[in-house]
């Protein structure tokens, strides 16, 4: 089989660690595998090299900061190669320019767009085990770029998909996808798979274990993906087309408090104002996500929506920019506020979920802010301090520790 | 003007330091010119870096070796374009990729081979200061080399040679080549012009101003070398074709500490059996210096030399390696011995420098173990312990603090 490996920066941190990740490539190698090795920077590498950018230019140029950034992941692969060698197997680290990862030309957020293949099958023949460096590309300008938050899982995965990987395993500090944060949810339970939309859905409702262009380019690609631990031999949760074991209408919570609440009051209301609203937003490469429109008073209505936290100060510059051209009366917001949401696949043939979830929090006595639904996901905004205990009762309505 | 300029390790150690290399590139830009700036890694980072890489691998594979080591580089380009900019000059950085600096295949002491001027001539047509990574080369693999110690001096002067540079300024923390070390010799003099061939006798014996390859890529490519201070506004020695200003008799002396001597003791005394021992050495990679053979008793006879003390254990294993075929009797080594030079334009013509450098010697009651002489200059070897005060009685013989 040819597998991909992916190890993130804590799996890598120190030296220990390293020989730690070096054994178990090499037992995978030994079992008579290809192996594809992708490394993150080590630790808190990459933050420090921000710290010391920062030092210099508060405001540096995202191209500079790529090339910056992008010499700790070639320090990792480096050293995974040597640390293989010293074990007395072959390795070679290879870098973004070697690999020939062509990418859009966004610094600091880019995509890749294709992968050479040409130099890591040479190093495969030669029975390498090869170990490239994740979260980086190259542009059309041969131009160093990075591919922003949970980069490396993507490199992983365009790298299995391009080569046709058999399997890309993505090592993390949990073991698996879990029904919920077990964190907040204490008898959240390990999922054994999970389809590639329902781990879409839970990535992007605030599940940190997997980037979503990750899972979007393994679903584009049919990558087998498998989520496992890089400290326990345990086997993990496999993201794939069809979840066949476990069917089921609800597959896991998720939270996240990472969001704030906006709402434009008192718009005048005429044809295309809610276009015009969120066009602005997308032109400024704004995500929003829950959107409510109210019927409003008189010739007026409001819309409330919600976006990343981090890009609230900038939604309200924007609009406060553009205030003569929507006429509102306010702007409000609020980022004491989370999202708690349901994942599942059967939920749109299920009339009974979203009533059940209602119920739920109905019991627990937290109020529902805003109610966003998909094909597969329910989501409902309360308030921050309320969000642990509404994601439990809906644990436990769903009964998500137990495998049906 | 287009003008490289290149900066140790030490002139960019810290944000401020980087920022008075940036203030000081910025002043020769709004002066009108071109600038390329080549920078070596901050400060100990190629140090920290060889000391993680030991953590992992005593005998890591070179290789990999120059894959960790060049980010070194790589992030002091970023830090430095950063700075730039925020000085609100236009500046970018490139690696060795980007600029093509094309080497030798030897890892950790790759000769460049050839640059490509495209990116870096779009780059400075753009009026940005182009700050390139030093010591680094990419070989016909793709794969990242290291030019060795010195080895961001000859980017450098590589660079000022395939652009046709009007001048290649090398800064360091020395102000210019002065007519001895001044450390040993209180009274040493820092001239304002040398020839190539006097820089280069100086640097293989032991000045550690310029590396000897860059200054052999000078005088081949004619590049206008200058040595100057990063600290001060001292003008430095210009290092030329034909030193016209200071036609001296004697121009430097130069001690090297760092050598052994080697000697073969009864070797059969047949023809050939020089050339045999001093190709075995070439095979190696051993440089050897000076070479003296004795006339020897009876069928036998003796072979000395010196080397650098690095090479010392892999010469002694070279021999015992090969003791049948050399029959020698004993092999005999010092480590205590130090090589004293002096260099000189005239020397070949003025029969009488030799035996002024020899009596001073005598004067001091400083034993002289063994002599080379060139067309430029003259070397002995004595007691490690006698090696300040020799090169003191020379300078004073040779009255090299006066300008003549």
């Amino acid at each position: 089989m040819l597998i991909v490996k992916k190890f993130g920066g804590t799996s890598v941190a120190n030296a220990e660690r390293i020989f730690n990740v070096a054994k178990r490539v090499i037992e995978s190698y030994k079992e008579g595998h290809k192996i594809i090795v992708v490394l993150s920077a080590q630790g808190d590498t990459t933050d420090e090299l921000i710290e010391k950018a920062a030092e210099i230019n508060t405001n540096a140029s995202k191209r500079e900061m790529d090339m910056l950034l992008s010499t700790g992941e070639q320090q990792s692969v480096a050293l995974m190669a040597m640390a293989i060698q010293k074990l007395g197997y072959p390795a070679v680290s290879l870098n973004a320019f070697q690999c020939d990862i062509y990418s859009t030309s966004t610094y600091g957020n880019a995509h890749i767009k294709n992968i050479s293949t040409e130099r890591i099958g040479e190093e495969l023949e030669k029975n390498n085990i090869v170990i490239i460096t994740g979260f980086q590309g190259v542009n059309r300008n041969s131009d160093v770029t990075t591919l922003g938050r949970g980069g490396s899982d993507t490199s992983a995965v365009a790298l299995a998909a391009k080569l046709n990987a058999d399997l890309c395993e993505i090592y993390t500090d949990v073991d698996g996808v879990y029904t919920a944060d077990p964190r907040i949810v204490k008898n959240a339970r390990k999922l054994s798979e999970i389809s590639y939309d329902e781990m879409l859905e839970l990535a992007s409702l605030g599940a940190k274990v997997l980037h979503n262009r990750s899972v979007e380019l393994a679903k584009k690609y049919n990558v087998n993906l498998v989520v496992r631990s890089s400290l326990t031999r345990d086997e993990g949760t496999i993201v794939k087309e069809e979840s066949a074991v476990e069917k089921m209408l609800v597959n896991g919570v998720a939270v996240d408090k990472d969001i704030a609440r906006i709402a434009l009051v008192g718009l005048k209301d005429e044809p295309g104002i809610a276009f015009k609203v969120f066009s602005l937003l997308a032109k400024n490469k704004i995500s929003v996500d829950i959107i409510l429109q109210s019927i409003g008073r008189g010739n007026t209505k409001d819309i409330s929506f919600t976006v990343s936290i981090t890009d609230l100060k900038s939604v309200l510059d924007i609009f406060e920019a553009n205030k003569n051209r929507f006429n509102y009366e306010d702007i409000l917001y609020n980022d004491k506020v989370a999202k708690v949401s349901i994942v599942g696949g059967s939920m749109a043939t299920n009339p009974g979920v979203a009533a059940a979830m209602f119920e739920a929090l109905y019991d627990e006595n937290i109020n529902i802010k805003m109610i966003s639904t998909s094909e597969i996901k329910i989501s409902i905004l309360v308030k921050e301090n309320e969000a642990d205990r509404a994601a439990n009762a809906i644990h436990d309505r769903f009964r998500l520790d137990q495998v049906k």
